[in-house]
């Protein structure tokens, strides 16, 4: 196998040495399971020869980007080949004048939003891991952030894709245009299938003009409830803001530590920023702070200094390292991270986990995009007590049942993987046999990313080995 | 057959009286071939009955909302069931404070507006069809309109689908969410599936706030170039209007027949708005002002008086009906009807539209979403004319083969149905295994619209009776 890899993308972009094969055998998820080999291919010919090889051979690959995912959905759960594609990095157009960019998977976001710059244009999907994910990843997982509520996620961004399919054939979804209505949208198919369906090689995307001014503010509130009544409130008067965030008490007191960010260590902060032109958007800001302050709040502030605005949103860009800071021998487990409910339930949603985190004796944070329904929970475990895993466990069907009795999703936006698979399973239940038809359409030998979404372990916590020290794992 | 879906629908909902097989026999295209019946259920359960039927039986079934598709997606090429959805004509839902709001299919587009607006919300898409058209038509067809350009097209609105498949099962896709990374986003491949995937039987649908104000703007040119040049350089510059439209010369004199509108008979008008805050977009209304005057525009009209802006649109909603009077004789085919192109080739493809009627001895009118890069062609026919059908064949393989040179696409946002389906197969010739694997998948017994998009035959024009006359049809 060695040898036929190599010939395809040189030795030095093959590996299987130990070192390698662990670190390809993880991402931001709790799970380890090491590759046969990583290949690092730089082209869509390379890619495909060797899905041409390892669909004769019926080996397992797995496409990955940067490895940010939370999921598990790049660990390779069977072994095989891990495709890192960081080498296929290139924009390969920009073209302000027909409002897309045509870029391969590798490019990461925030170096193609540099890119964008000076044409007056961005790409919108903000991930808190924007510095180092890939498109590729991000088209894989429909990856949001915390501007989709006002210009979209992903998938909506995605008008063309070149795609490697699992018998090496590429092909060419959607097209070139802002519209398109010929025939099945299988590039919108392709968005969130987290490498079972064929390797992207190639991404056209719609850009938008960068707003020209932004305002950003701060509110905090001794009640939760509070918070979460202002953002159903402002949502509803037909205010969108491009981003909506909620902090709660653990989040806040987590950047107090890690930042000594000194902020009132109450149950909720909320950050809001609005972009545009400022003429049109004063009115906008001046509503919201009317809300925030019929809901409580108090300490509200709100700037255009971008200094000062660069401060407001560290608070909430540090939050996901800051919570490893919390409490000491505490580890940040990532498990049911990004469930998102209807705007006007996500106050129930996140008391409704702050309940089943003192019903569990569990210690769990939650923030996220309000504005969306979303909210990352940080569930902050001491791996030496007796019994935390299994209240882990627990807690994380509790909050999977809730967010499925709120109306809500398994995932917002980092996708199913191994992680959210069981829940996923019951959510999507009417869906299976439809997804695993399409899957053996695309994929016969089920060679691309195998085990995952509706078809990974029932047991997200036996699935794979874990990255974290367990105590007496039945 | 008949006692059975009687039995389901009630007496009164089931016909096979000639005049209505008639006219379920047709949609806005140039097609003609009745079902055996009509059924007009009411509700899902109905629907799912006479799915399970059908599919017993291998009854083909083709789901029709409006009928108002210019490509033949609603003409039952086979017979078997028209399955009339305009029953189901409920809104569900509208819920603001979610950002969404659940339909039935059959809800009609500027009724869900009007339902919408006490709410200071509306639902995007504007297919000129908005007065009639169907909900349930539009995500099957992927409709656009003027203002996909700002907004998206239906794809980029629907959320989340309740679908009843081939078998007779009733499935729900996608959330209640405005996000989800939750698996295959299956209720983005029914969008543009025109009826061969399933019959959707309601929708949740992601609503945006009313602009507050809106101001729109007219300019003439001599020269169809200098309009072509001006619609690439507003789009380059990073505006984005909620419409910017373009109407030749045939476009223009129509409208002045049938309206009397009194618009200088030039090459080239371009009509533009832009919605939102005044304040906001008055500077976009400058630049944009600028733009066409250095183009060569003149007769610049702006306005935000309603009654004003009302006037100027309509000189653009009238182009369809008004183009049949553009010269005696001369009915209007709808052939090739909405090719679109990358904006920055947009000049190209109209020079290259006009160039092909020319060469082809043809009466030839172009208009459409500039801004999308979209053109609607009124290719006006005169059916006594020797040989006029057999170089109005010629013409449409031109402007398709055009439209792939120009690296645009097929159809823009009214299907492909029968009219469209040979380019569309050349178009997408790599991807057509993988639609029937798909098509196989949701629908093994092949009853859901049968023998379209990739399964349609080969030759638009003998696929099925033409509803205009012919002379002499080889």
């Amino acid at each position: 196998m060695l040898e036929e890899l190599r010939a395809v993308v040189g030795d030095e972009n093959v590996s299987d040495d130990a070192a390698d094969r662990y670190v390809y055998g993880s991402d931001a998820s709790m799970h380890q399971s090491s590759p046969s080999v990583v290949v690092r291919p730089v082209s869509a010919g390379e890619v495909q020869k060797i899905l041409r090889f390892a669909n004769g051979r019926k080996i397992p690959v797995v496409p990955r980007g940067a490895g940010t995912g939370e999921s598990g959905s790049a660990v390779p759960i069977d072994g095989g080949i891990v495709l890192d594609l960081k080498r296929m990095d290139r924009i390969l157009e920009v073209r302000p004048e027909d409002m897309f960019c045509r870029v391969e998977p590798g490019v990461v976001n925030d170096e193609l939003n540099r890119q964008l710059k000076p044409y007056g244009f961005f790409f919108p999907p903000t991930p808190a891991s924007g510095k180092v994910c890939t498109i590729g990843g991000m088209i894989a997982n429909n990856a949001s952030g915390m501007r989709a509520m006002k210009y979209g996620a992903t998938r909506d961004a995605v008008l063309g894709l070149k795609v490697v399919l699992a018998n090496g054939d590429l092909v060419t979804m959607g097209s070139a245009t802002i519209i398109q209505a010929s025939g099945y949208q299988l590039e919108r198919l392709m968005v969130g299938s987290e490498g079972t369906l064929g390797v992207i090689v190639e991404a056209t995307l719609r850009v938008r003009p960068l707003p020209e001014e932004r305002t950003v503010g701060r509110a905090v509130f001794y009640e939760l409830t509070q918070a979460g009544d202002a953002i159903s409130k402002i949502v509803a008067t037909g205010i969108v803001p491009s981003a909506l965030e909620l902090m709660d008490e653990v989040a806040i007191k987590s950047v107090n530590k890690a930042l000594g960010a000194g902020l009132p260590e109450v149950e909720a902060l909320i950050l809001f920023e609005c972009d545009g032109v400022k003429a049109s958007f004063h009115h906008e800001i001046k509503k919201i702070k009317r809300i925030l302050e019929e809901c409580g709040a108090f300490d509200i502030v709100i700037s255009d200094d971008p200094q000062e605005m660069e401060k407001l949103w560290e608070v909430r860009s540090s939050v996901f390292p800051a919570t490893s800071m919390y409490k000491e021998n505490r580890i940040r487990a990532t498990l049911a991270e990004d469930v998102t409910a209807p705007v006007s339930r996500l106050r129930e949603l996140v008391e409704g986990i702050h309940q089943i985190a003192r019903d569990n004796d569990l210690l769990i944070g939650t923030y996220g995009h309000a504005g969306e329904g979303l909210i990352h929970t940080a569930f902050l475990v001491d791996p030496r007590l007796p019994d935390e895993w299994d209240r882990t466990r627990k807690a994380v069907d509790e909050v999977f049942a809730l967010v499925r009795h709120l109306g809500g999703t398994t995932s917002g936006e980092h996708g199913i993987g191994i992680s959210k698979a069981p829940y996923f399973k019951k959510e999507r239940q009417d869906l299976l046999e439809l997804m695993r038809g399409v899957k053996k359409v695309f994929d016969p030998n089920n060679i691309l990313n195998p085990h995952k979404l509706m078809d990974a372990p029932e047991d997200f916590f036996t699935a794979t080995k874990l990255r974290y020290p367990i105590k007496e794992r039945r």
